[in-house]
This record gives C-alpha cells, structure tokens and sequence, in this order.
C-alpha cells in the first residue's frame, strides 16, 4: 500500500516536496487554499519530473497519486507525515499545527521553517512531542538537505523515524543537536546576505560581480566539501591547528560590517532589483531553473561517481530503491526493455544531438540492468567475477535530441557459459535512434582470463537466450562496416 | 619566444600560480628563500598537471619552463609579469616591491594578498602605478577567480594588461571597483567563519555538521550561480523586489552572533582541530587534494559542457589556445595521434577500469581533432554542415585504469566527397587498449541529408588518405561482431 504525506503550503517549497514524494512513490495531498496553488505545483511537478530521475541509477518507483485537498482534514485522510510549509509567520503556523493535532494528534509533523525554533512551534500544541523543524532548501526536488531540529520537548522516536521517512525521499536529513533561530545553514546565509547588501549600497561591487566572486571561486569548493575540510587542506599536512594558528588573528580585523546593519529602504530594494535585472533579466525565472537545474544534476552526478558528499546520499538512495523494486519477471516473448533515460543537457554534442558515445553510454546502462536481472550484479562483482565487453557495434539510424526520453531493449543473440551477444536497441517511442550490438565474455577478474559464469547465473541467463532464438533476428546483426553499401 | 612571470614566494599560493603559468605555456621562475619551497612546488605542479589539462578540449601549449632563482633579480629576469605570494604581513610584502622596484621598477607586480588594499602595498613605493592585487584562490590551478584590484595611484593601461595576462593562463578576473579591507569573496568568507566558530564553540554543530550543512544545500548552488541569481529565482516571476520584501525585515532579527567576536584561544583552537581530525583524519592532505580536484574537475567540466559560469571562462580559454596553436603539420606517414587524454575518477566503472562509453568518448575526441584539422571545425558546422557518425565498430584489447594517460590516433582506411571510413587506436604508450573503426557521413545539417564535403575540407582530407592507403591495413579493420571465433 502506497504511503501517503499531507502537503500543507503549496508554493514552491510546499511543491518541491510534494514532487520528492510522489516521485519516490509516495502519495501526495496538498492542502492550500490560494486558487493559483494547483498551477504553481503543476509547474514545480513539471521541473522535478524532468530533473531527479536523472539522478537515479536504478529504477524510479511508479509515481504516487497527487491531490489537492480542501481542507487540512480531507489532506490528513490516510496520512503517515505531515510537512507544513506556509508563509514565515509563527501565529500561523501555530494555527496550522491547531487544526493538524485536532484531527491527528499523533501524526509527525515537520514544518519547513528557516527561522523560528521548534520551541516556539511547539507554544500552546496540544502535542507538542510530535512537532519538529525540516527545513530542506531549493530547489527541494534535487538538494538533499533537511535540517532536522527536535527541541527538548520533541518525542526522540518521532525524530528518528522522521529521519527514516526523508531517506525514504532521497533527502539527507542533518540531526540539529541545539535549537537556535535560523538553524545553522540559513545562519551563514543571512551573514553573507548582510554582507552583500553593504558592498552594493556602497558601490563596491554589483550584484553580478558579487555573484561572480562566489561561482568563479569559493562557491565551486563548498559544493564538493564545506568550510572545515576545505580549510584543512588549506592548512597543509600541519593540520587544522596550524591554519587557525594562520587566520585566527585576522578574527578581531575590521573587515566586515556586520557590527551594523544596512537599512532597509526602497532606494536599496532599487539599487537591487536594477542590477539583478541587468545580471540576469534576459532569462525568465523558468529558463534560470531549468539553467539552474541542469547545472545541479550535473554537480550530483559527479559526486555521485565519485561517491563523494551529496553522490553518496545518491548513491545510498539508489540502493534502497533497488532493494524495493520487485524482481522484474523477464518477458521472453519479445526484447526486454531495461533501462529509461532522458537526454541531458551535458549529453549534448556541437551539432545538437545527443554526442556519440552517449549511445554507448545508453547500451551500458541497459545491458548493466539486464546483468543484474541475470545474477551478475554489484555482488557478484565483488566476489571477483564480472562480464566484460569485448567488443560493440554501433548503427546510428536518427539522432536523440535533448529532453528526449530514450527506452534501452536487450535481445540475447547467443549465450553459452563464457560468452554473451545481446542486440540492444535504443529508441525513442517506437522510432529506433541506434542499435548497438555487444559481445560480453564472462571473466575471473583475479586472473583476467574467461571463465563459466556461475550456475546460478546461468540458470537465469539460458532461459531466456533460447526464448529469444524465437524471435526474429535483427537485421543489422552481424554487420561489418567493412561492407560496401 | 616564451614569455615568463617571476613568481615571488613559493607556498601553496605560489606554487599555484607556476603551475597556471607553466602549464599554459610561459615561463615561471620562483624565488622563495625556503629551502623547502622547491619540494612543495614540486607537489603542487604534480597535482595541476593532473587536472588542469583535463579541463581543456583542445591541446595545451607545451610546458614553459620552471626555474628556481637564487635571488629576486634572477627570478625577474626577463619577466614580463611578476606575483608575489609572500606571507600576509604588510611591512614584508613592501620590503619585497622596493626590490623588485629597484630592478624592475617598469613591470606589472600582481599581489595574492588576501586582505591588503593596494593603496596600503603602495605605501613608499618608488613606482606604485604598477602595484595591485591580484588575489587568487586555492586550487589556483583549477579555480578561475582572481580579483583585481587597483587604488586611484594604479595604471589603468597596467590592469588592462594584467587583466589580459591573466585570461592568458585560463583565469577570470574580477575588477573590483572600490578597494576595500579583504576585497570581495573573503568579506563573504570571513562573515561566515566568525559565524562557524561560534556555533561550534556553542555546541550547536561540529565541523563535521556544518560542512554538511554547506554542501549538501546551498554550497551546491553557489557553485553555478551565486547569491542574487540564485535568490532572483526564489522570488519566481514577482522578482528581485518581491524577493527583497519578503525577506528584508529579517536583517533586523537577532539571528547571527556576528556583533560579537568568539574570542579566539587554545581551547577554541583544539576544540576545531579535533573536530576536524574526526571528520577527515583518515585522509591525509595529499588524498583530500585529490578528492577535491577531481570533485572541482568535474563541476567545471558540467559547467563547460553548459557554457556556464566558470564554464564558460574555460570555452574561451579552449578559443585562446586553438587560436594560439600552429595548424598541426599533418603526419600522413603513419597513424596521426590526435588526442591525449588521462582517465579521470568518474572514467571508471565498478570493475576499475574506464567504462566503456569513455572509448567512444576517446575515439571522438580523436575523430573530433581530425575533423578540425580538415576544417570541419566549429564555424564550418555553424555553417550547416557537418561529419555525423553513421557507425562505430569498437575492440577492447586491453583495461584503461584510473590515471592511465592514452593517446588516440587516426587511420583514414576510405574517404570520398560524402563518406570518411577512420581506423582509431586508442593506446596506453605502445599497449593498444582499444580500436574503433567508424564511418563518418558528409552531411547538410538543415536538409538532414549527405551532401559532398566543401572543396577546402576535400582539399585537406584526400592527401591524407591517399598518403595512409600506403600504410598497412588494420588486421581488425571491416570485423564484424557475429563472425564465430
């Protein structure tokens, strides 16, 4: 039976976690009564759809169903969470939490909160234990942070297993062991806004140039390794005692501005708003998102080869979904479809098509989930036996262009104990974009020589290489390119 | 002639400029009195020649040479540009321009200060228009950001050119325009220290905690975009405006300690050095820089493959060495080697060794430098026409490992007005690891049809076909996947 999570606040925080549940299976009611709600989640929904599975190595579980509720009630029916995301104001919320514990007092309930604490939440609940903070950050369909602060009236169970839900939706829940405003990221955001606000009132650097200043330099480090681990390394094998020795002084330097406070008036919104739109004003806010996005699958995924930071979180995700999907039952009737995928935008080539080795990339993928179904998986590997490919052939018969979404179908041609030929097709719809013919051997990787696959693969393997016998032969099977045409 | 930058103190710091330098093809000699400068130059410059080449798509100019001078005046010596990169302390660093000025007092001197204003370096200088500060940060050789930054004394001719120097050697430099304490990125730096020292002295977080609390959020986004752009996108369509008041009333919210200065003691120091040995002690130094390049590696090569950000600064770095390169003289004696690459970590699969679809990507990048080198480049595909890949034939004889650097080299086996049959090998020194054949089609990119190849491309191409028909045939040339073995 699906799980079901109540959405209270629909904007684009509210939408970004509805699209985390759903998009892990999980049911979604959203309750807000704003009439533009439905719009603005269908436009969060869109982005999401086209964004976190491209982070997936596995396969997504079927989306779970998305409503929008009446009321907070009709959104509580047959929920197992509740996340809160409406406007920053504490009496609100507080009249939220009211009516949530009136009809479930019991049920976990995080509010996406940046600033108050859960103390202050918490002032007048009738349950005060089951209330907490999750505050995740934009856009929540793709970064994993949820800062997650219990104060200590806050039930230890309910924030474990609030814990448990968050990986459940690919999150990175971060345990905040003392409650204070702002939690701790949005503490060094609000530093650096302050900052920012007074180098531009005083001219000192645009609204560009500033950004610059972070994307060009710092910003690239602190998405691979935050302040700590950098500046351990900046300190050099005498360690993190010696670079403090280094900087500490500079502490009590007249460096920043931050003993004052900028005021905050229409002029400065101006100065602002104007240099923003000089920045950035030729992109619609939707073109900086997809923008945006593109750029942070790209940066997940990096990690995520290198199981680095965020690429863990990914990586541990996958494997829970893995765990979860029903052995697929192999269709021996016709090619076995094995993989799903959307062209990216880093996949794309100067001519604008999807760039050759891509397609390669594609049949891996297929062929790797096809191994899996078989028995030779990630364990099987570590046991010290693999299939290599030794040789592929490659017919481009269109190309894939970006966002279109590519299906990866495996035919067994021939298969014995060593050896393995599959035709992989890889298509968009019915249009076939390429095939790629692949001879896989069987390998003890310790001694770098063939040898049998194990029995237990075989018995999953020979099963269907001769139900596919049955099936007509590709054409292009067999092709040499040496063929004159 | 090569030119050559005199790079006074060899640090971290330094060492990283004589690597960007070095590596793009000028000149660098180093002066730094410490008799262990030339072994940690030596360990930096092994780190930049790992990961600065694999940012570049297109070959890197030989390496300049590095020197170790005796004395300042032997490391300006023919110097068209000097950096001095000596600890940050204010008296030395002016002791170290009178010499420099005494011999050189003509030559553009950069400072890596990260805290001086240039008005505060010019204090007694015999020539102080020439002085400013070039501040980069570390990874130099990876990080494109170096703000400079003049005082009203500086030489708006002398930034210029420093400006140009400095995209030169592949990096962007920010103008600041005011000079303030700290320039621009370590105000942001500095604001959030002080704020991460005192959540750590209150036991909120550990380092640990607040790394992830960056990395895992916004540090993922401040690596592509930064502050405004990122919070302009917050706001949705309302904009910058809408944005600003929603959130201008909290900078008068009690939520940052950064009034108040954590005085900085033992205690505080241990307690940050021991954090910090929980969180990354089972690596050394040496690991983490590695770790982070390889991380930084692959966001900028995201970025490039978006022309984004620093991405785009290494587009036009790519556009600055081709237009520097002299049109290779084509080796029709035998195979041309067209590319060299080195197998990166997110190259590897989970057997170890390169996946495959990085053989193709070696075969294209080799294919790719060809077509360049007939003038089927960027503006000839601008044009509307292009080669497409029709078909591609790969052998795998042997495993590309982490770290391995390849060659790939082209064989043209036929080529007519529409059709380039091409012969790859990709090898490590004399081990051939793979073999790719491919056939290429002449294409009119607009009409999605095959039309012959312009005269200027034919006129290059046929020689060197008719120059390999005299070289002998690959024995895997025109093999087919289905023939029994």
């Amino acid at each position: 039976m699906a799980r079901k999570a109540a959405i209270i606040g629909g904007g684009v925080i509210g939408g970004g976690w509805a699209a985390r549940f759903v998009l892990n299976g999980w049911d979604a009611a959203v309750f807000d009564p704003d009439p533009q709600a439905e719009r603005r989640i269908g436009e969060v929904m869109a982005n999401a759809r086209a964004a976190l599975p491209a982070l997936a190595d596995v396969p997504m579980p079927p989306e779970g169903r998305l409503t929008f509720a009446g009321s907070i009630t009709e959104a509580l029916d047959g929920a197992g969470y509740v996340q809160e995301s409406v406007s920053e104001n504490l009496a609100l919320k507080q009249r939220i939490f009211a009516q949530i514990q009136q009809v479930a007092p019991g049920l976990p309930v995080g509010s996406s909160t940046s600033g108050f604490k859960p103390s202050e939440l918490q002032q007048g609940a009738a349950n005060p234990a089951t209330l907490f903070v999750a505050h995740p950050f934009n856009p929540v369909y793709l970064l994993p942070l949820a800062e997650v602060v219990p104060s200590p009236a806050s039930d230890p169970a309910v924030i474990e297993a609030a814990k448990e839900t968050l990986r459940q939706i690919g999150m990175y829940p971060l345990h905040i062991r003392k409650e204070i405003d702002a939690h701790i990221a949005d503490r060094f955001l609000e530093a650096v806004w302050r900052e920012a606000l007074w180098l531009v009132k005083d001219g000192v650097a645009t609204t560009e140039e500033i950004d610059e200043a972070i994307r060009m330099g710092f910003g690239l480090r602190w998405g691979q390794m935050g302040l700590f681990e950098t500046y351990r390394i900046a300190g050099g094998e005498p360690g993190m005692k010696h670079f403090m020795a280094q900087f500490g002084p500079y502490l009590t330097a007249p460096w920043t501005r931050l003993t004052d406070v900028p005021e905050f008036n229409q002029g400065l919104v101006d100065l602002i708003a104007g240099q923003s739109d000089a920045q950035s004003g030729h992109y619609t806010i939707r073109e900086l998102e997809r923008i945006r996005d593109s750029n942070l699958i790209g940066f997940l995924r990096v990690l995520k080869d290198r199981n680095w930071g965020a690429g863990r979180v990914l990586k541990e995700h996958d494997r829970r979904l893995a765990q979860a999907l029903p052995a697929p039952a192999p269709d021996t009737a016709a090619p076995m479809v094995m993989a799903r995928l959307q062209v990216l935008p880093g996949w794309i080539d100067y001519n604008g098509h999807m760039t050759e080795s891509r397609y390669l990339f594609a049949a891996s993928e297929t062929v790797d989930t096809f191994l899996r179904l078989i028995g030779a998986d990630m364990d099987y590997v570590a046991g010290g036996h693999s299939y290599y490919t030794a040789e592929s052939h490659i017919l481009h018969k269109d190309e894939a262009r970006l966002g279109d979404r590519l299906t990866g179908s495996v035919q067994v041609l021939q298969a014995d104990e060593k050896r393995l030929r599959v035709f992989v097709t890889i298509a968009r719809g019915a249009d076939v974009v390429a095939t790629v013919e692949q001879m896989l051997l069987h390998v003890d990787m310790a001694a770098g020589k063939t040898c049998p696959a194990s029995p237990a693969v075989l018995a999953r393997l020979m099963p269907v290489a001769r139900a596919h016998q049955a099936l007509p032969a590709p054409a292009d099977a067999g092709r040499s390119i040496g063929r004159k045409s």
